[in-house]
């Protein structure tokens, strides 16, 4: 493992090769077209980055040749700029627009009526009922998308090497009295930048960072982001939060800290926090399974007296979004991977205490797994001195 | 209309009201159920904004009775902090989750076998297929959504009020060599500024604002913002956008501007746009086919020898998000009612010469229709002059 970090658009080889592992899963689950109107997957096969809304971007994968891409005119001159190999754009005016003239009518014309077509578990069922021929659900491009390229690996090496910039900013300059807005406009303005800078072209529409901490009065409920003007406190736990998309690919770093002080009753829930995150880490190896991994984890909570304190599983996958899976999730049944990427971030949330949770941007590799957020973790790192 | 501009979140009448429009349309059309999973729509009926990923949110209305709520456990503290009106929540632990403790688990529940539900059309299929019983497509919310209550409108005036407000800082600081970057730091913080004085608590799933320009050389091309460091210069057509959704409800202007001088081949383009505008002003009253106005609104294009350079319908309309449906599109055929909201937004396109558009936010009123961001549209008002 001496992948570099990259941070530009992937070489047409690149995007070949993903074509045909796609294609070949195809050929061997019988079907001849593969519909994508997930943005998150037309993005993966073409570099293309849409929205999802009314004017309907559809990718249809043939079983051999090249790919045909639906699209609103409006938009040809926005996908040919991004887009990288070799598609066939099929453009219709306008949405909505006259019988005949209608996306659906140049979609029709790309099969023929006996075809098997996949298509995906989050298709709309305003295009699903489009599809013609027999429709097969199937989500061949998202299980490609787990296991990642050296290219892929690479990206998200920069982009976790900068939210490991971005994390280290923000712990240093934690004191009472520092604001969301304050963190935004100094650590999120310094990724960026960066990014920018290291990639003037970065596409905005597959660019999204979040830069965001919980003071401890709310920590316990890792989903609230309700007062946007909350402010650091001594004492904690304090969850500090890097996440999100740089140019297309994602990367996750948390982490849990206290300024001057640690009350008493956050201590046992954090050296249990640190011993189920120690077992996810020993547990990601190549071959075990996903569900069993984050029922283990759970189990050290449990025998902790915390089975009530959990909200969550043990981590999410990171790939062209920064949220997706494979799950380490319980009753989520896939075998580990080399190339796989996924946070580990157990967490324990005691209202009236506050909630406890590092989360790290983790690559299995041959033989066991790396961290690409190898920011401070212990109990004795993570209670920051206050300073002026 | 004397309505005021309004910034808070809905009284739970106002969303008694929208939930009681809903259920007597299913009555009428038989349905027991409605399933909504967009985003949208789960927000108007809610108050609760989020966005639509692995762990579903999923809104089940009875046709009488409270709405119920599928969410994951982990966000009922969001849920119940945003969400306004008497809703049963329905939690489930986590999303992948084992066997008999799934999302869909929980779902099934609040259906009887024989059930008549009505679906959207952009209901994922992984959630279409877990719905029991008949399932019927339609989009009741989507409709009733059309046409807006005072307090939407309230709502939209409020946006639309802001929204003029920054247009006018745009266009009085605009000159050659102004940056994108510059724009943003100046226009959207002015206005983020101030929808976080006027209400605190804004919802920032629910915000979402841009402030964009195009200078001539690619205004012809109406999606293209690959170059984030474009700058202003002297001449143009240049287009200004600025549009969004502000706490939930959403606003869109834009105006084509020239600085210092207007090049000779931009004059017939400039004037024909403001004719094709006049046009769909004239023709957006009550009663009036909403398809029909857009065919004669591109007849003026194609009668000044514009056929080709056409790129989009004339409008679409505003709610809770800043692009919805209905349209103003040939092929739509829908009848203008007093309270639609629309944007009018007539637009040509020359390669070469650049792109001419004005996009206002208007409203249907009884008699007419009312612009309700009255900026400045004239060619010798939108001819800047040079300032240092």
């Amino acid at each position: 493992m001496d992948l570099k970090p990259i941070f530009t658009p992937p070489e047409t080889s690149e995007m070949q090769s993903r074509l045909a592992r796609v294609q070949a899963a195809m050929e061997a689950q019988g079907l001849d077209y593969y519909v994508a109107v997930c943005a998150d997957n037309v993005f993966y096969l073409t570099n293309f980055a849409n929205y999802v809304h009314e004017r309907p971007f559809v990718l249809v994968v043939p079983r051999s040749g090249r790919l045909q891409f639906v699209v609103p005119q409006l938009e040809i001159p926005h996908v040919t700029t991004r887009s990288i190999g070799n598609i066939e754009l099929v453009s219709y005016f306008e949405f909505p627009a006259p019988e005949g003239e209608t996306w659906a009518d140049r979609f029709e014309e790309l099969f023929p009526a006996d075809a098997m077509v996949g298509v995906e578990s989050t298709c709309p069922l305003q295009v699903y009922e489009e599809v013609p021929g027999t429709r097969v659900r199937d989500d061949i491009i998202d299980d490609m998308r787990m296991v990642k390229s050296d290219y892929e690996i690479s990206r998200i090496i920069y982009a976790s090497d900068l939210a490991t910039k971005g994390m280290s900013q923000l712990l240093a300059g934690a004191k009472p009295g520092q604001s969301l807005m304050e963190v935004n406009s100094q650590v999120k303005a310094m990724m960026m930048i960066q990014i920018l800078t290291d990639y003037p072209e970065t596409n905005i529409m597959s660019t999204d960072v979040s830069v965001v901490f919980q003071p401890p009065g709310i920590s316990h409920d890792p989903h609230n982001f309700t007062n946007i003007n909350m402010v650091m406190e001594e004492g904690g736990p304090h969850v500090s939060i890097i996440n999100g998309i740089m140019n297309g690919y994602g990367t996750e770093v948390e982490r849990t800290f206290f300024l001057g002080h640690v009350p008493e009753a956050a201590k046992k829930p954090y050296q249990t926090m640190m011993e189920a995150r120690a077992k996810a880490f020993e547990l990601s190896v190549p071959g075990n399974d996903m569900g069993e991994v984050d029922r283990q984890v759970n189990e050290v909570f449990k025998k902790a007296g915390y089975g009530d304190n959990l909200l969550h599983r043990t981590g999410h996958s990171i790939g062209v979004t920064g949220h997706e899976g494979p799950f380490l999730a319980e009753g989520y049944d896939r075998i580990i991977e080399p190339g796989m990427f996924y946070t580990i971030e157990p967490g324990v949330y005691l209202p009236g205490v506050g909630g406890f949770r590092h989360s790290d941007t983790v690559l299995v590799t041959a033989d066991g797994n790396r961290s690409l957020t190898p920011c401070p973790s212990s109990l004795e790192e993570m209670t920051l001195p206050l300073v002026e």
